[in-house]
């Protein structure tokens, strides 16, 4: 059968072009013994995959690794029934064959598929783990997230706001700060592009800052480190603002000796170190979700050709919310 | 009595100044009822000591703070005899009187009274706690530190040693990385004026760095960062290269998405919080002094008002292991 995928034909160097990445066609064949055929429908874009671009992880002229939801549509692999919604890495692609090693079944309880990609999914799992795992964010704290209109940092303030934390979040434009206060019930925000962000933390925490939720870095990390509270945890998602940079070099952190006193934390981390938390991250995402108190937006381009479009549009704030690409709707 | 002290004159912007500094005489009356009168014998000059002159921690036109050994001269306190040795924080001045509340005496066991200044000190609970306690060095392990030929780096190399680790230095002499490599037993030591930071760190350690016990900040700070192993700590003593700056701002570091993927932690420290564990400290270091393992330099300075010389000489390399002065020889 005909599928089609996106592989990296050159290395970006600074913000990729569409032009750095290919759409090929290719055969997949049809399920053997123990195989199933997926066809993938939604597909994760995440800030994280940009340094893998030119680093080298990412191979060349081959379909790039993302997460993403499929659709079992054969099976000759008892573990699998057609029409099981399965999780996998296999993003960048229309069908793939897998022997099911690979492959993480999906039970749905009435919430929508895609949210397995963001709020009940690795996004999800990133924002709690990182909060709460790492940034140990305790009530009556006051925790920053930057990048908060994003699919981490949304769902950063919320749980921050459902544990009883004061909350500040930046964004990257005014309507983004609407939706950080009016929908999201942050505590304070602000945008960057047009403000001096030692300021306004100063002015939005004037107790100083708890948990500093890293998804930038530069010059928020530098803002952040001066206002940080004695014993303050820094948990370190992602540093977008350095991601196109050769060796994602961010603009120079010079406020760092403030964590000698003050006894602060950072920690960089992955959302693969809490998988074994899965369970009771899922029992209490679904809780709020059903409960209203988890709000979620999605920004979804549609067909598997603009999934470079959807990976730039994470630098240029294409998004609010989680960024997916619609590769088929069933 | 005639005492003598040193004190803040102006705040010192850069390199400090002797001007910065004055001494000035002032009459110490007796002791009162449950007051002691102490003569302070040696005291101690840290790198610490220089961002409060600026920051304004430090106040102007009176005694400076800073950890001393005295003897008590007279007393009129109970707990406190005649010829007793107490460490105190009242340091940059020859005598004082105290009601004993901000006095610990110092029980010695046949070493040295200026020990406790820094091996068996602060110095060495400084070097023990940020080694152990934040930067968990196991055996097996390679570690690299900073300003290795001053009081805290040599401990920590030494104590690094002791617990089977490998163990890199920076300094900034070839003699001082003499002593590194010769006398106090370092895998491998480079004196970082004539090197490429980063360069020297991927020969010294090739197979990366588990523990940056950082006390330099800046240019170290940023090589150490490309080289750190996965779950790599970072314990933050000190940014030695940036105390002269207004702000204590180092240079930049731009390389802090390092620690994202390889799930490095950077904690700042201050000696303070390993004051609990102060027992199993001095059991340890004891031993490992009377038994040869732990050695010790020191740059001795006499006279109080050697005491701003001192302090500036942290700065410029004068000193090869821990800086002191003597204020009185008995």
């Amino acid at each position: 059968m005909k599928s089609r995928e996106i592989h990296l034909k050159t290395r970006p160097d600074g913000l990729p072009k569409t032009s750095d990445f290919e759409l090929v066609e290719t055969d997949v064949p049809l399920p053997e013994n123990g195989q199933v055929l997926v066809k993938n429908l939604y597909m994760s874009v995440d800030p994280a995959m940009r340094p893998p671009l030119t680093n080298g992880q990412t191979k060349l002229n081959e379909a790039m690794p993302g997460g993403a939801i499929g659709k079992i549509v054969e099976s000759k692999n008892d573990a699998f029934a057609v029409g099981d919604h399965v999780l996998s890495r296999n993003g960048f692609r229309e069908l793939y064959l897998s022997d099911g090693s690979n492959l993480e079944r999906i039970d749905l309880m009435g919430e929508p598929l895609t949210t397995h990609l963001h709020v009940l999914g690795m996004t999800g799992l990133t924002a709690w783990g990182g909060l709460l795992i790492i940034g140990k964010a305790k009530e009556g704290e006051t925790v920053f997230v930057s990048a908060a209109a994003g699919a981490v940092g949304s769902t950063v303030g919320q749980i921050a706001k459902i544990k009883g934390c004061r909350v500040i979040g930046s964004c990257g434009s005014d309507d983004k700060k609407d939706i950080l206060i009016n929908e999201l019930g942050f505590d304070y925000a602000f945008n960057y592009k047009d403000a001096n962000i030692r300021k306004e933390l100063q002015k939005g925490a004037p107790e100083g800052i708890d948990v500093y939720f890293d998804n930038v870095g530069g010059d928020h990390l530098d803002a952040a480190l001066t206002v940080m509270n004695p014993r303050g945890r820094i948990p370190v998602c992602g540093m977008i603002s350095a991601y196109n940079n050769r060796g994602a070099r961010s603009t120079g952190i010079t406020t760092l000796s403030n964590i000698i006193y003050s006894q602060v934390t950072l920690r960089g981390f992955v959302a693969t170190e809490f998988l074994p938390m899965k369970d009771r991250f899922l029992m209490e995402a679904r809780q709020w979700l059903s409960q209203g108190k988890l709000k979620y937006r999605e920004t979804i381009l549609n067909g598997i050709e603009k999934a470079p479009e959807a990976l730039i549009g994470l630098f240029t704030g294409l998004n609010t919310g989680k960024m997916l690409v619609c590769i088929s709707k069933k």
